[in-house]
């Protein structure tokens, strides 16, 4: 595993030379995490001109086998209390005689950077404003594997939910046996705050679990997701509760199933963002709920859980094969709920099959 | 409740003005939270020269009755996809006549500082560095009520756990039953990951719950606390696993127990922060353990888990009245285990009675 970053690093390193930069001080954690292999906490990387560095606040927790800094990386543990582990790399950049040294300006508040500064007036602070983002797009086999795992391990714990009795229980109760069949099937945790909108509820994307209970003739809608290895996937699935939906139902989750499927099957290499928004927008639109949509159809997942690119009417840039994104789209009837189907999906050219759906729990419209 | 957050923004208007700045922007949201009532996800408050604004990028969640933005004040909502509330504010305020404005360095990133900086360029930008935060410092008996009642539901949580089997059970299984049980008895959420620590792993400070099981003979120090309408505490307590501790055990604990009690006998107004440390760490230090403790000896606590004051060796500053803080010394031995006592007490007058013990769950050593 430990060329994998150190490759990484050198892409890194080559953008910031173009850029007339010979070193780079990395502080987001995502990022730390994709260039170093783990991102204790508070630590940055320093890409130097000598030597590469892990700059951390104390000694990084590596009982975990897949959260472990690069040994090719040296540690440099800054001492004493409440040390700035992005002020000493500053310092030692400036030791291996570097005069220029790019930094996540996206990510350094204000008052960190004049700190770098003053404690080296001499060094002239240049951006990497998302090159590491940029790097992050498209995974590697072995990143997909890691995502696969997860989305398996996300339709699993939705599915034992679907056994169990859901009348009469809270969102919050749903919410947290979701999160705990997560943790059981070998997650690292929850992708994201498992969301379970019930009637009313159902459909609103992000919705925060209340205290309102499942009853007969509800929209029950679940988006979830597990981090497996730092990795994040997502699924959303909307169920009616009861025997058979009613017409209404059938009729707006025929129509978002529709929207949702021509946003997956607009996922080929060379696809324009905002066309996968659009084959799945027009869908609602033409059916009048250009209202009631969310700005976003979709997004790149992986170490965070919103990565470039983003699938909306704006997006700039075309879609690469394996960048893994969801497709999502929803609608939300104020004070009668609605539907929301949220896969995630790795773009692949059709000479190899096509779009991989990596969350494979059905999408038929399920009576629970 | 409406009148306590004008009362919170007339105070920080007071520090702007005296700062020489008519208007500010309030970015870091438990700031935000602490003067609109409410801190829906990327909005900013504008404390402007003729209105108070809050800025939002959507419209608020308004559900639940203890997190809606305060009345008195203006919603604004940032227009199209992907706006930064920040920058929307910006302009507000310059429409208001602004010519200088306070923002939150130690918040605000370096990017959208430009940002800023380039929508408004003939704006003077200052900094509130810590403004917000130094008011947050003393609470008010609704906010410790509030932080009381977390406190009992942590308490709540922790005693059922205790109840139950524990030999053979995983750190991470124990750790998802006691965030269950905080929601089971009403709290938003856990106020921090909760840790759960055996044998080897017991009493080391901030460890990350792994699969290893609870077995006779071990330590088990546990550390949990709930968020109630916002706020948060935090309780750590020690046991042994089994029908007798070994001698060392004890003693280890009769030691860390002193220490704590130490600290939390020091909770006076007026007390210097470090002398409160100093209280804790002599007792560990004098029996030899000074290379084995942690850097802190306990914090503020509300809107957020590790607030000002630090009690710490070079801390500054003195105990108020009313400011809620962690005592939390311990003690890890590398491959034997720890113990780790934690409590959240708010500092009172002796003639109130002296420090007020939130976390009353008992400090006997138990055997489980």
């Amino acid at each position: 595993m430990s060329e994998v970053y150190a490759v990484r690093r050198t892409r890194l390193r080559e953008c910031c030379n173009a850029a007339g930069s010979a070193a780079a001080l990395v502080s987001r954690p995502a990022n730390v995490r994709y260039l170093a292999g783990a991102a204790p906490e508070g630590a940055v990387l320093l890409l130097g001109r000598t030597e590469d560095l892990l700059v951390c606040a104390g000694p990084p927790d590596d009982r975990s086998p897949h959260n472990r800094p690069d040994e090719a990386l040296r540690l440099h543990l800054v001492p004493g209390i409440g040390g700035d582990p992005a002020v000493a790399a500053t310092g030692l950049a400036v030791g291996q005689g570097v005069d220029s040294l790019a930094v996540e300006e996206h990510h350094l508040t204000v008052a960190r950077h004049r700190e770098i500064r003053s404690v080296a007036p001499g060094l002239r602070l240049t951006g990497i404003a998302g090159a590491v983002e940029q790097l992050r797009v498209v995974k590697d086999e072995e990143e997909i594997s890691c995502l696969r795992i997860g989305a398996e391990i996300a339709d699993q714990a939705l599915g034992e939910l679907l056994e169990s009795i859901l009348v009469g229980r809270t969102e919050r109760h749903l919410a947290l046996e979701l999160e705990r069949r997560l943790v059981d099937h070998g997650a690292d945790g929850p992708a994201f705050p498992t969301s379970v909108a019930t009637g009313p509820n159902a459909g609103r994307p992000g919705h925060r679990p209340t205290d309102r209970r499942v009853e007969e003739g509800d929209f029950l809608s679940v988006c979830l997701g597990a981090t497996y290895r730092g990795y994040r996937c997502e699924i959303g699935r909307t169920f009616v509760i009861g025997t058979a939906p009613a017409d209404w139902q059938i009729e707006l989750y025929d129509l978002v199933f529709s929207a949702q499927r021509a946003g997956r099957e607009s996922l080929v290499p060379g696809t324009a963002c905002r066309d996968v928004d659009r084959a799945a927008r027009q869908v609602l639109d033409s059916a009048g709920y250009a209202e009631a949509l969310p700005v976003i159809t979709g997004h790149g997942v992986g170490l965070e859980i919103h990565e470039d690119p983003q699938l909306t009417p704006a997006a700039m840039g075309k879609l690469d094969a394996c960048v893994p994104v969801t497709v999502e789209p929803g609608v939300h009837l104020p004070g009668r709920g609605g539907v929301r189907i949220d896969d995630t999906l790795v773009v692949r050219p059709e000479a190899d099959g096509g779009p991989e759906l990596l969350t494979i729990t059905t999408k038929e419209l399920l009576a629970l």
